[in-house]
């Protein structure tokens, strides 16, 4: 399904004063010509899982694999949208789902202009990452689990988190103080503490040649 | 100045179990790695004026231009905004200042991929578009005003808008019942009353290659 986010406002406009017989025709540019441009398709790549399970290092390898075979990503994760478009919102439930809301929506529009985004959230609830994947559309989000036992995921704790979060330095802390709610069908299941960060990009490239939303090798 | 959104987060992590000595690199890709696959700049060209101004049109027109030149573009306004990323907000003061901030973070996250992003709104208060610029950073950020006399715009009214403002059907309706704040030092002024769309548009393409943005015709 493809949203032609440049069409519906077509009318005619008359310029007014020295151009009055101009009709202002209106030539939108659509998600079509934009893919045709980029030569693949957009598509939202949704990852979910514990901190330090391995969202953001698999997130970063996709792209620079996706990157040498020509196809434009945008990584979004929470360096880019918690301090600028969500500085706002707390982790408060509320503020979480509205966290959600609008990086889902960010998302429909990257989509929406031919490129393949990877978002790298936790996004611990399964009813927003539904809503998520119902403001997409089906045919362009492909959820990816990235399944870690806590346990290693707190071994690893690569930004101390677990550890403020143990001593109840950090509330609502996901795995430890709020809940995580695996995903019941996501498109990929990654488990990172059986395989190695490149195992899974290629992985996940291989999903995307699949689905014919870039091709197969280099272009 | 480049923004490189996917540094930062550059820490070696062990992956635990299996791989426990594989040291999980972080291939970032930056944004000018993205704006040279692309073969142009990122840049934020903000349209402000009245409803009824040609905003749309002109965004339209030169989105078209630039695509035709091999340019990724992605135009923003309130077709695909309002009703999504900021379909919560309303038209208060308070909503209206959220609703440009909010439209800034976006806009600058997709400078930051190297897109030229393209944005048509009404955005009255001089305000709220200078925190957008300073969002930005004024390398990133052109300021167009699309100027026309509000009696042309009124006589436009494409989408009948002005008429209900008159009628009092919609309250704080820039021009007629809200204030409009012109530019003070805008990058571009575009008078539509006295070009066509069509020569707004190349004017802004050639702002464009003055600024090396894009290069200087078709790749």
């Amino acid at each position: 399904m493809f949203v032609q986010p440049d069409l519906g406002r077509g009318n005619a406009v008359n310029t007014g004063k020295t151009s009055s017989n101009v009709v202002w025709h209106h030539h939108g540019i659509t998600r079509e010509d934009r893919e045709e441009l980029l030569g693949h398709r957009g598509v939202t790549v949704w990852f979910t899982g514990l901190s330090g399970s391995g969202k953001s290092t698999i997130a970063d390898m996709l792209a620079s694999r996706l990157h040498d075979r020509g196809v434009l990503t945008a990584v979004l994760d929470g360096d880019n949208v918690r301090h600028g478009l969500n500085g706002d919102l707390g982790f408060s439930p509320g503020d979480r789902k509205e966290n959600i809301r609008r990086i889902a929506e960010v998302a429909k529009l990257f989509t929406s202009f031919g490129i393949v985004n990877i978002l790298a959230f936790i996004s611990p609830y399964r009813e927003d990452r539904d809503f998520a994947r119902l403001i997409q559309g089906e045919d362009d989000f492909i959820e990816v689990y990235v399944k870690v036992p806590l346990e290693v995921a707190e071994k690893r704790d690569p930004k101390g988190l677990y550890k403020k979060a143990r001593r109840g330095e950090i509330s609502s802390f996901t795995g430890i103080s709020a809940p995580y709610e695996e995903p019941l069908s996501p498109e990929m299941v990654l488990e990172t503490a059986e395989s190695t960060p490149g195992e899974c990009a290629d992985r996940l490239v291989s999903l995307l040649e699949e689905r014919g939303i870039i091709g197969s090798g280099r272009r």
